[in-house]
């Protein structure tokens, strides 16, 4: 049970399994005590551990500046009685219709989306826990290729009682994921008798910043329909990729392959927290080509349905295809150049990243220091950047990365000037070790 | 597994632990497919089988009217970046403050609510889930007072794997909750070697629209320290007892108790859904005395947060003690009115309602019409209702009653006129069922 007095809680309130206490939450609470401020804390911890979209804000800052009236249909006078009363789980219609559409744009209009089949969460935090109920008993498991979301350790097992195996890529082929790993993984499984009943893929790969080519894709949906097991694509990143043309949806493949029963395994989970950059809003999706699963998670969304005040105003603001159609191109724009900012900034400083095309933050290799190639040696570099060079970013081993050494630096949730500041203590640390070095 | 073909689900997702092919929601669906509306579908279903609010609007209505800056918090320009990024799981600590005050005013000042305490989610059905996910684990049962809410059956069993063990209440005693009924639950639940681990009141109850007094709470709680098991009082309708003095919180025994080791098993629900009208907005609370217990729901409460931007715009709302003080006030007589008026309309009708003095529906006896006192008894009559008299009225056996014959009727969700139409007809279907037997 766990408490030493008072009365008992379940197992699941006293496990540990909610991962707080690992070294990805740790530098958060460093960061929260020491945080940077040019101007009050200039010295401080700088956050480049959250994967946060800031660099877009003004477009959305622009257009409700344009367009008040979306903002009265959240919480004005006008259609409050409605909203604050529209509590069916199957949520707004035009709201649904609106995502719906913004997903098709996201991917180029190569793939459509229907909004009957849309079913809201409270987040992707939500909506990837929802799916693991849907899919898996407890004991259960989920292949994941590495490096993974370090929340997903607490997302999928901990209320659900399902495992993770993860199915290790390596930087050999820029961790690419091989049905060799899966299947390494899979046999890993049924070993140890335990019952493997889907992937789940995020695509593009938060930490990687990369997004799955179509090749690796197709072979995955294969290696799932082969196996008879579940194929759950998080795309929540989808928006992020720095051309439209680089991301390939599994929804693509699907309609493709002209929805055939194969594609029953076939789930998408989606969210407005990092293509728009609204994670406070709580919006989160399933999209699944199966109708029981479909009919299932609408039904378990009761435990985490969106604010009705928060569908209408997205409703509105989303419908609008010349705002997002410009929002998808900027945004797009302004992540890629980020991007190449930083990893050049890395260059200067004598580090590589793995070459992406997606997402808020690179994936840098920093082995050439660790003093020992383990966790522990990773662990050790990490708190000497987050306690000297102050900067708070992932370790990978928290990401379980099969190889110790590299990094999550996330790059789009601070100013330009913040980032420079980031990247000269880099440099300078980086001079300081080389100068070490020498003299060792 | 069952099903028949296509990639297996789990068996979560193929119970029917939902629980929404009962009567209690095939008769919204009835509702749905043929709604009363007085001009355009006169001779439609009118639905009282919803517990919602609607008679207190206006004063919302005209504090947004008067504050127009409330809804700009919301989701104007003003703070929409600070919301759109605002995620922490404790939420937004002025929201935080202004829910533990109205929960303060809502008890009379009588108990006090430390905002630090305060846990958000996204409604009271994640709310009580999430409470049973932390107090037992799969396998051990609640124990709860019959009659309860239907939704509990999904709410708290679906996807914890967790049993709800029915104490049953009879009518002789006003369906008053007895020791013995617990004791006998207790028992039950011992025999058939099953951990209980918690209580779940309803105080005041839905479906019976009563306040548990203070001595047989006093007696509860002395029930649940002995039996060192937790005690969750979902109190969501204590604003809406019709006169202040009438209600006692689980809170103020705690706080006369002097916070002894004895309460931290002591646990309390709350949304704005029913006192305030606000079931969209999705927002519910958990409040508990317990500090593990409010670490752990915190953590897990990032499966179902509340939209910032509805946090923002409520505390705003609810930090005008003013205005709360006089919704609060004004909303407890309506709702009282609202009630004297039904049950007078259904005495008049010849049919006797349990004495209530809170919530939004009354607690009706059929019993006399039934030709037979059993379930299938009570659901005849409830079809014959629904589909002659057409009213959508909630079967006592949905709430597990253990008495045939009681229906709970919901008043709140619907104008005067279209109450008084609701009663003309239950009147006419007396006086015709008083003449067939007449004639039998």
């Amino acid at each position: 049970m766990g408490v030493e007095f008072g009365v008992p809680l379940s197992e699941i309130a006293t496990s540990n399994a909610h991962g707080e206490d690992s070294p990805y939450f740790a530098g958060w609470k460093a960061y929260d005590e020491d945080p940077y401020d040019a101007v009050s804390n200039p010295s401080g911890v700088i956050q480049m551990g959250l994967a946060e979209n800031q660099v877009s804000f003004d477009l959305l800052e622009n257009y409700l500046k344009q367009h008040p009236e979306t903002s009265s249909q959240g919480s004005g006078i006008s259609g409050f009685r409605e909203n604050a009363l529209f509590q069916d789980y199957h949520g707004l219609k035009t709201f649904r219709e609106a995502m719906a559409g913004f997903m098709e744009q996201v991917r180029g209009g190569r793939a459509k989306f229907d909004p009957e089949r849309v079913v809201l969460t409270a987040g992707a935090t939500a909506a990837n826990e929802l799916l693991t109920f849907i899919v898996a008993d407890p004991g259960d498991a989920l292949l994941i290729p590495t490096p993974y979301y370090p929340g997903f350790d607490r997302d999928l097992r901990w209320r659900t009682g399902v495992r993770i195996i993860p199915a290790h890529c390596h930087s050999s082929n820029g961790f690419q994921i091989t049905i060799k790993a899966l299947e390494d993984a899979h046999a890993k499984a049924v070993a140890a008798n335990i019952r493997v009943r889907g992937i789940l893929l995020t695509n593009p790969s938060n930490p990687l910043g990369t997004a799955i080519t179509r090749t690796v894709l197709e072979h995955i949906l294969d290696f799932a329909v082969q196996k008879d097991i579940h194929l759950i694509s998080d795309e929540i990143y989808s928006g992020s990729v720095f051309t439209s043309a680089e991301f390939v949806s599994v929804a693509e493949i699907v309609e493709a392959r002209g929805y055939e029963l194969d594609c029953d395994g076939v789930h998408i989970v989606y969210s407005l927290s990092k293509d728009l950059g609204l994670p406070g809003f709580r919006v989160g999706t399933i999209y699944s080509y199966n109708d029981r699963v479909v009919t299932t998670a609408r039904r378990m969304s009761s435990f985490t349905l969106v604010s009705s005040q928060t569908q209408r105003m997205l409703a509105s603001m989303l419908s609008d295809r010349e705002f997002t159609g410009n929002y998808i191109k900027t945004n797009r724009d302004r992540l890629r150049k980020r991007y190449e900012y930083i990893v050049e900034g890395l260059k200067n400083a004598g580090i590589d990243c793995l070459q992406g095309n997606a997402g808020l933050f690179c994936w840098m290799n920093l082995g050439p220091l660790l003093e020992e190639a383990t966790r522990e040696g990773e662990l050790s570099l990490w708190k000497l950047i987050l306690l000297e060079v102050k900067l708070n970013i992932s370790p990978g081993s928290s990401c379980h990365c099969s190889e110790a050494g590299w990094f999550r630096v996330c790059f789009a949730n601070m100013s330009e000037q913040t980032l420079d500041i980031a990247l000269r203590r880099i440099k300078a640390f980086m001079e300081k070790s080389k100068a070490r070095k020498r003299q060792a």
